[in-house]
């Protein structure tokens, strides 16, 4: 059974990582791919190879509409048809290279690596608050399942231990309550509701005392690990509505590189500090502790290796099982 | 077969390599565990992987005698029950991690990863010669099976090829007379002795002189492979115990990492010229021996490479067959 | 069925490499050998592995031509025999060390891995041409598998793509005649003719003007990967042996190091220009590559992995099938 559920769209990269009139070559579900911005505007996604002698299309030459090979000058369209070839003979036709689906959505390319007749856009999650000002989109590699960092994002109470200095938090999420629910969308959401705590130390600057507050944490989950994160605060007693901080929506989008390594893609405010504290949090804190993980599994199953299960893994264990069964069912 | 017999002690580390009230990460026997040092004093030994989401304790806190994963903040007692959880709910108590028993002696941590019903201290090699003053204990790692560097200890002629300019040794070891024996501990002794030879270049500071000297190198060997070797010197016609320089024992102790890679256990006099002299002996000498010849094994099993068999291998011989036995008689 | 065809005569290296009274160490067909040059000046090829405990023999000591362990000072002959035992004990004379024929011819030394019997130097293809004066000789690694430096190079069009800046090639090549042919020593030559076309920009200051001329590059192949490519040039409209621009040949041999990586031996002038121009063209333009080549193909057999052919390809999979042949004659 494979471990990637085919029939879903996943995030190739962000809209920016493609120059126009350029390539950008990535490696997706442990396959090599380009992307091509053609001169419509249009993205393509091919096989980043070519089927003559199997070297990287991506290090060739877009021209118009054309992606020419850097070996030999071979041409392929957006369709993955041989259009061209150099030498007198005509081009080899029946030579074709693989192509999939991709829909430029979000400020996001998304792809669709199964059958493309049920490659519907609509199907993509809904990340339109990603297209707003003052933000920088970035992307990172962790070296972990892609699954683990569903863990990580579906399961906040680590932000105690592994964050507790570098967010400033103080003991709210002990006291905090969890559902996990599902919406008409398909999500599944864990959230995180603290009533009367202390404000944590970001806030303080944003509220001008440290009177009790209301706060949620609520996550997202889209198969097959498209997470955001609803940040919101208000002063205890007031609606919730009439919040001092405005209320922060943010993307944590995963989609695997390799069965052991995984694309991490987030935003942060467009800000020098905003984005050392993203490394910080990101690549001083979960990266090494997710690779321990990786490592320490060794390839061997998830459940194979019999994992304690808590109550505050709820959220976790939900989206571990959809994906189960969505597998199952493409399997069947 | 396991490569390993389980039912013996293994030295872990020495005991100032686990600082007070901390922990140490190390790989064992191909697989990690930690050791802690409790505020009574006594060491713990536990798998360093957090059966909830695998990461590795020993990056968490020592907190009393309670060790606290750094990803959730599980703690887990030197039983490896799980004692603390952070969150409302009560902590996993079905959970457990895997721990082994470890006894403080010798200035070594030593552990037994067979069956702890049978782990009798009394069964550690003597190695009671360790605790004195003016030595540094050290270690390091070796690129090679385990057994690849009992053949080096047990087969010291190589002394006169590899080691020829640090030890300044002359030719007098081809003149020895080798015996190899057994005595009550189990131990199996390579033993050395020549007689009326020219002193090697080290000791001629020692002795004032060059005149004619008897020399022994005896090294006892134990299961799995905790060598001691004795090198004495007296001058030829004199009785051995009259010793001008006095004897003196060593510790090379070897654990195995990895089915592929070693821990080497030594101590040297606590001095600039006597760690300069380690290094170059151990690390450029030996090092790069030990680890061509498990490159060029890649992968095979010794005898099925069917290696030449010389007198001298005698020793060596002996300890790899015994090991063998011990293997079988764990497998039936 | 093995990858290397056996009764085939294989270059391991230039002989300037081999140091007198020296030996050189190198991996070739998977297997680790030494070359040492004797006293008489004859050339020796051994197993890189002592068979007592498998330390390279290359980092021992050659003295006459007698070759000693680094490790315990076992001694062997050309024959690879064991014919000194530094202690008391008589030599091992059963433990013998594999060889293979060597033979020193056209500046190469050149070695078969197959029945000895059938050693005949006759069958080392002629590379007479390659001991000229004014010449430096050198060899680099490649990260591919050997058939896809015969692909590169059986088929020079990619020059109009990869190298179209470095050789200042303009296009010729598109209207050129390929023909495929085979001669009485069992090459294969793959040649393109081209009439009446504009030079290439290297060959101006040597031609004076840019009047046109027939140009020919002429690749001679023979198994496993022996190539020489002859290169002309004449006014068009005269006979081509009147040569304004002297006929170049250059050697490219190729021999297998493992299966994912090929010793390349070529040639060049003995200039700083020619050795930059040899870096560019190989270096920083075939090796990448044949390495993305080389991991698309991620062990994936060449044929399993259906390639396009073109007309282009006609010499190179000449080539290929001969090899096929030849390693189906073996199989058999």
């Amino acid at each position: 059974m494979s471990d990637y559920v085919r029939n879903l769209w996943y995030m190739a990269a962000w809209d920016h990582e493609v120059p126009d009139g350029g390539m950008l070559s990535r490696t997706l579900l442990d396959g090599k791919w380009l992307i091509a911005r053609l001169p419509d505007g249009d993205y393509a996604m091919l096989a980043d190879r070519c089927p003559h002698r199997f070297v990287p299309l991506s290090k060739g030459r877009l021209d118009g509409d054309v992606i020419h090979c850097p070996y030999h000058g071979l041409g392929f369209d957006r369709s993955g048809a041989c259009v061209h070839n150099p030498f007198p003979a005509p081009p080899p036709t029946h030579v074709r290279v693989a192509t999939m689906p991709i829909v430029h959505r979000h400020r996001g390319l998304w792809f669709w690596p199964g059958d493309p007749d049920k490659a519907d856009p609509a199907l993509i999650p809904d990340f339109a608050f990603v297209d707003r000002e003052g933000m920088s989109r970035s992307r990172m590699t962790i070296h972990g399942h892609y699954e683990l960092l569903t863990d990580n994002l579906m399961d906040l109470t680590h932000a105690e231990f592994l964050h507790v200095t570098s967010f400033g938090v103080n003991g709210s999420i002990f006291s905090g309550t969890q559902s996990v629910t599902k919406d008409g969308s398909g999500a599944i959401w864990n959230n995180w509701d603290m009533e009367a705590v202390t404000p944590p130390d970001w806030a303080l600057p944003l509220l001008g005392d440290s009177a009790p507050i209301d706060q949620w944490l609520h996550m997202r989950w889209h198969a097959p690990a498209c997470m955001a994160l609803t940040v919101g605060l208000a002063r205890t007693g007031t609606d919730r509505r009439a919040m001092v901080v405005p209320q922060m929506v943010n993307p944590h989008i995963i989609t695997p590189e390799t069965p052991g390594s995984s694309h991490y893609f987030y935003d942060h405010e467009a800000t020098e500090e905003a984005a050392a504290l993203a490394r910080q949090v990101f690549v001083e804190e979960d990266e090494p502790m997710i690779e321990a993980a990786q490592d320490a599994l060794a390839g061997q199953d998830f459940w194979d290796a019999r994992p304690a299960i808590l109550e505050t893994d709820a959220g976790a264990i939900r989206a571990r099982r959809r994906l189960m069964q969505l597998r199952r069912a493409e399997a069947a």
